[in-house]
């Protein structure tokens, strides 16, 4: 039930012709019609047409983002500074959750589309040809985060192998040598897009093959608890366990409370990403921190890019930083 | 550069309607010229137009949610439950966040209904008149939460007043005396809609001043620690300081642990949201518990009945409980 300029031009008795120009401010038309026109329409609530402009102008100033969650800090704080970003470039986003799941980031992307997005910034579940080659014959600019495409979509995001290097060098100097890596996400490899986690596995086992008499294992089962359970009654020396996000590190340390082992006393524990809740929590984690924020701003400036049809760089390196924390001895 | 229906028709030799009858599945065409219409739609990369038809039918098949942000737990864990019953119903969902502030609110509506959005899920940060008349002629179903209207916009929450009074009677029953009620919020007090932190405030008031040997204390500034200092150096005797929010707990608990005040045994602390965050700090904190998994659900489910214009009751309040954790002596 949405009021039109012809309902207008009807209850102030002049033509459509004249409700457009006082509507669109052109000229042409004398000042107390314009005024009673415009208090017409704002007393019935009249709205230009948006999507019939949007069809006319080609675009809608909308992005879309596909994140996984907002579960993970570390997603709400990266959508928080995209969505100023986007913002204040003239740009409402729209926010979607795959949940990880590929056949609804597929149904996501295709409504994003349906809806005439400018610009999808996505952190991909797919990674396979097929899925590429339909992002690409959409004909709509993406920027990939997170994890990466094969294909030409810029990508913004740290150098996670790099990270993870200099997170064994870290607790090699504090003397570890020998590390329990926890990433789950592993054991989905060859399911879906598992880039970032690859990317910290080959990091932390070029690393850890580097130091001569370090030691380590990798866990990538789902109920990791139960595995550091049996490696840690089954070794000794001075272990630490790295885990691949601080999601994981804050439940190792909530199941270490809980067995009575401390930390770093008896074992050292690390997590990655810094998310804000680690302010909360003792003791406070050591954790590799890079900043969230330029992410997310940098993704909407260059998705911003790409729809106005600039060039921007392929890779874009935000950088990081190992913070000691309490949990590792010093 | 879109596809359309021309191009294909072109391509596949046949004409506009024979196209339409192959991509809109009607019949009256043989099967191998469908199979090859579709394929070729496919390789093109070719969508029907959303917009258009959306202009046709009336609806689009999306709803709007404003949040103020989602850095409180409560609010992303609201969404997820929102967007997932939404997507259960065929809906997609822009989130969009005002950040508490009320320009930005408008702005943001105003987005959102020129994008026609079927319906609006609103956390206002607005409560005048003049916004509720504004919201009611844009005659787009809105249904409130978290904060309320004065207006027939339906309401679903938590009953804050009667939390609030179990969670004073919960700590009385513990045998605390005196309490400090922390509620930043109250201090936006006529500059912003604040109902829930006033229901909050005042079913703490009238809980207290029903014991009759209850003192208490309400600190409403931005930097409540200060306060909070000088009152417990100034009082003494069994002393428990309530949170208006998990959020200010959790600040209330790192800054207790840095003056080395023992938590229960020199003062008692309760919050109150039960963020799943909670699950990571210790002592774990006394707070109350709602399921904002079905606040979140319900919100959905209320929404789209009203655009289905079905009667939806004005108020829809969940359950409420007090948790009790080790940050209260027993």
């Amino acid at each position: 039930m949405n009021v039109t300029s012809k309902q207008i031009a009807e209850l102030c008795g002049v033509t459509r012709g004249t409700v457009d120009r006082a509507l669109n401010n052109r000229p042409g038309i004398n000042p107390e019609t314009r005024a009673k026109i415009l208090r017409v329409a704002e007393e019935l609530g009249y709205r230009p047409h948006f999507l019939a402009q949007s069809l006319v102008k080609g675009h809608t100033k909308t992005l879309g983002i596909v994140l996984f969650d907002i579960h993970n800090r570390i997603f709400s704080q990266l959508f928080h500074a995209f969505e100023a970003e986007a913002r204040k470039r003239g740009y409402i986003v729209y926010l979607v959750l795959s949940n990880r799941n590929k056949e609804l980031e597929l149904e996501y992307i295709n409504n994003l589309l349906d809806r005439r997005v400018d610009g999808i910034a996505l952190l991909p579940a797919n990674f396979n040809k097929k899925f590429e080659s339909f992002l690409l014959r959409s004909r709509t600019p993406i920027v990939t985060f997170g994890n990466r495409l094969a294909g030409p979509f810029p990508y913004i995001w740290i150098d996670d192998k790099q990270a993870i290097r200099d997170s064994v060098a870290f607790l090699a100097s504090r003397g570890y040598r020998h590390l329990f890596y926890v990433s789950p996400p592993l054991r989905r490899k060859g399911k879906e897009n598992i880039y970032v986690p690859e990317q910290r596995y080959n990091g932390f086992v070029e690393a850890c093959e580097a130091i001569p008499d370090m030691r380590f294992n990798v866990i990538a089962q789902k109920y990791y608890l139960d595995e550091l359970n049996d490696l840690i009654e089954k070794t000794d020396g001075k272990r630490a366990i790295l885990c691949s996000s601080d999601v994981y590190a804050l439940e190792v340390l909530k199941w270490l409370k809980s067995r009575k082992i401390r930390v770093p006393e008896q074992i050292g524990l690390m997590g990655f990403d810094n998310i804000d809740v680690l302010n909360y929590v003792n003791p406070a984690l050591t954790t590799v921190d890079y900043n969230v924020n330029a992410i997310g701003t940098g993704l909407a400036d260059l998705l911003i890019s790409r729809i106005n049809e600039e060039e921007v760089p392929a890779e874009t390196l935000i950088a990081h930083q190992v913070v000691p924390g309490e949990s590792v001895s010093p």
